[in-house]
């Protein structure tokens, strides 16, 4: 494929980077406009009270003309997780293969979207047409089914975004990466890679996801008399699979437990995803009838996600299952940086109720590491390189290993939310900046609470809130009640009694010397409360709560 | 050593399982108390607020007549740093090595503490009799000199405690761990072992801190023309040590760093803990005066920690350091569980100013692994097992090991904070419990923070709050100002005009209604006021933020 023309084609990141998870490629060329994967991300610890967090699509709503269609490359939470949310603004066809689409539409009913929006199910092969774009469907191997690169032939040149993968030689669904059709693509002429960078830090090749598959049968096989109870992520159909051809080589029943579990379990299950055996599933309600050895209990709860399933039974409050010396308990999940101390929690907790704990800490992932990128970078020789999907250490290190294969260091690119990459057969450069950024959702408020919010949470979960109120005479500007001051989140009041009486005393002194003077501006009466009380218990605790001054008029 | 009589000794421990860190154990017979070691804890991600968690010394203040001393077996902060706060409350004498004893006089010196505390520097081999006790100080390897384990010849019978430990039989600094002196007292016959267990699940040996000596020589040596700064726990001195080597024998002048860096390095090289050869350290403020490749600076925040001085160059807001292309930052430690995510964060920071980080999870720590634990069994052949240091898997890990070398099962004691474990010749049992817990320190309050406020905090922080404060006449209840709603952390405000206008309403309306039926208690028109605008905020936003109804009286 040449370039015809001069024109330049627009890779734009409208999540990534800044907030990991809320993966969101924009793709555009004159007035052709497509959007590879629309994720979410959850919150940071300093998003206090966020329950999830979503790409601003400002940019899309601006240029809703171009816009064809949203792209999806898999079925995972950080690539259409976000999907519900863009869809209340945007109207735009959605692509992408059955699973995936399967995991879409769960997610669109659970919001009660009207399915007016056009879906189109692709095969691996298939391209579909969009605006200028053609898009093909690669198939490539990754932790869940049905995962795509996609190859994007653009007026400019073809662009390969890799998604989510690795290469597996035995998947344990379906067939291998075609490695073949990137070779062939690769020989006509690649313009940019956009690849997986979430490994690039770790040397070698990533293990077969089958090889988990031998160790839960030798656990299995070590643990004949034990009841046995398997943590992992519900996405990872992949290592579901395993673990129920485990359950059943050794004639136990399964029991699926978790929320997230269930739906995604039950979707792969009824598109022919997983493969479980008649009579194999059992009701946890059934548990009775059946002993210790003949179970088998897939759960969600592996990172120690604290309402999650495992974790509730660790703490003993989950209501249908008693942790008891008698269980095997396998988290079969590497922890995501973060969650390290919330896992080690619940292994204490299951190793207090005298289970035995296995950490089956696999490295098997199902991302590409070093070799497996070198691998893609050799069959498709693009002429830019696009690191994406990781943190700017893994971005850089991708774009070290592009530089090693011989692509120019001008070449590469490591984009941040918003830049405009231009690339053309004349060479690239990031032209300019757009509206992107993050979005906080919490409970049904999308974006309604920003950084001053935040910011106040934060304050007031590390010193409280003091609250003073007066009530004046409107005319005379007298005080006529108060000042009261009430706390919460500061000090413990009934054993603080002192305290507090001494800080009404401050705060009446302050106050009268105002009013004797005849200020009653009530800026300036806050703030004269502010100043005193901060003063009095920074002076005596060496603490700042908020203090908020509340004055009103009779 | 026999036990002439049938009477028992006691083991406490009065933090360590339930808040990690906190460590001290007494030691108990008859009318005698001793007290191992005094640390503190850091508050977990729940502490909302918390700079410090310390132990809940009830019993050792009921019991103050019988505990004769405390005992610290070395200087790292969870293991001395409550003292200052201890010592406020109990005047008792502290006995430790030279240098545990000059950073606890750093910490007396730093609270204004006035020194009529008496205080003994104990030298290895040395031994101390206290009440019917006889304690002596045994040499080990640890992460920073003067490290000891502790021989206790109690009537009952010989505890050895080994504090913090490891084989390292090449040290930085001083010599090796005094394996024969284990093996004699072991010879003599040792009632019960209390070993650190926090390496109890990792396989093999610890390597010798001496090795990660020649990496940094290797760094430095491959870095010859970049600015190197290096980043490591201060308390790590034995590391420091290592740095000051390889930056003396390249050439390089030295820069401390950090307010703790300075502390702990100031101190252990007065003492002669720490060789830094003549001309090598210079003040921060002449670091001008030379080029790069003539500098090494030494830091904190290794850990991620946010205010520390690493951390504060990532994000561009220390002072006298801006992180330059050419610079070359090594973090040296492996990251603690739970700080996995801040180190990230720093990584990315520093790289995305160009500066080449390198991550040196070297593994070289300061606690024995497995087969250490091994040999310190081998070589003292408890009869009982008490593992300490460390999360349950970890204690429970230590306590397989024990088991698998003979010892019988009901022999090893997994103890909570306040368990009463007895053990005599005739056997050991945990035969009560005494008060025990943690204390939390908020800038100068000690405990006056309790589980009340945490939680207010928590909801704070994840809700905000709602006040909502009215004004009525005394007599005729007649509402007189108000009701106005003010709010913090909960939206913001000036988009959801709308939204605090409609809830002001709905407040109105309960308040009025409640007014005209009469209804003058003050707790139900709080009540009601809660009801309706909980009720309101739920159906219209997902939402549960703290209501506060404050009602004034004129």
């Amino acid at each position: 494929m040449k370039n015809e023309n001069n024109s330049r084609v627009k890779i734009i990141p409208l999540g990534g980077l800044e907030q990991i998870g809320m993966n969101m490629t924009v793709i555009e060329f004159e007035d052709s406009i497509i959007v590879i994967d629309c994720g979410l991300s959850f919150p940071s610890d300093d998003m206090l009270g966020i329950d999830l967090v979503i790409p601003d699509i400002t940019y899309l709503k601006e240029n809703i003309d171009k816009v064809k269609g949203f792209i999806f490359t898999h079925g995972h939470e950080d690539h259409i997780g976000a999907v519900p949310y863009v869809l209340k603004e945007l109207n735009v066809p959605l692509y992408a293969t059955r699973l995936t689409m399967a995991l879409i539409d769960h997610k669109l009913k659970e919001h009660s979207i009207l399915k007016t929006t056009k879906r189109k199910v692709v095969k691996y092969g298939q391209s579909i047409n969009l605006g200028c774009f053609r898009i093909e469907f690669i198939r490539t191997n990754h932790s869940i089914a049905d995962a795509a690169a996609l190859a994007i032939y653009t007026p400019a040149g073809t662009i390969i975004h890799t998604g989510d993968f690795k290469v597996d030689y035995t998947p344990v669904f379906g067939d291998m990466i075609d490695l073949q059709r990137f070779g062939e693509i690769g020989k006509k002429g690649v313009l940019a890679l956009l690849c997986d960078s979430t490994n690039a830090l770790r040397p070698g090749f990533t293990m077969s996801e089958r090889t988990v598959g031998k160790t839960f049968d030798n656990i299995f096989s070590e643990h004949r008399m034990n009841r046995i109870i398997v943590a992992t992520f519900a996405s990872n159909v992949d290592r579901v699979q395993q673990i129920i051809n485990s359950a059943y080589k050794y004639g136990r029943k399964v029991i699926i437990e978790g929320r997230s579990m269930v739906n995604v379990i039950g979707t792969a299950s009824e598109l022919g995803y997983i493969n479980i055996p008649e009579n194999t599933l059992i009701d946890i309600e059934n548990m009775k009838n059946y002993t210790d050895e003949q179970i088998v209990m897939i759960t969600t709860g592996s990172q120690g996600e604290s309402m999650a399933a495992l974790s509730r039974m660790a703490a003993s409050i989950h209501k249908k299952v008693t942790i008891k010396p008698n269980d095997t308990i396998i988290l079969s999940s590497t922890p995501i940086p973060g969650n390290e101390k919330a896992v080690s929690k619940v292994i204490n907790e299951l190793s207090m109720k005298g289970a035995e704990v296995i950490f089956q800490d696999t490295h098997v992932s199902g991302h590409a590491c070093q070799e497996e990128i070198k691998l893609i970078y050799s069959l498709l020789h693009p002429k830019f390189s696009v690191p994406v999907h990781g943190e700017f250490r893994h971005l850089k290190s991708q774009a070290e290993i592009a530089i090693s294969l011989g692509i120019p260091k001008e070449n590469t690119f490591i984009l941040r939310s918003g830049d405009v990459l231009e690339l053309g057969g004349d060479g690239g450069s990031v032209s300019g900046h757009v509206q992107s950024g993050s979005v906080l959702v919490d409970g049904l408020g999308v974006g309604d609470v920003g950084n001053i919010v935040l910011r106040d949470r934060q304050n007031l979960s590390e010193n409280g809130i003091i609250i003073v109120v007066l009530t004046l005479e409107k005319r005379s500007n007298q005080l006529l009640a108060g000042p009261d001051i009430v706390s919460r989140g500061f000090v413990y009041v009934r054993e603080s009694e002192d305290l507090m009486d001494e800080a009404r005393l401050i705060v009446s002194e302050a106050l009268e010397d105002c009013l004797s003077r005849n200020i009653s501006d009530w800026t300036k009466l806050k703030n004269v409360i502010k100043d005193s009380l901060n003063d009095y218990l920074w002076k005596k605790m060496k603490r700042n709560p908020i203090i908020l001054p509340i004055i009103m008029e009779v």
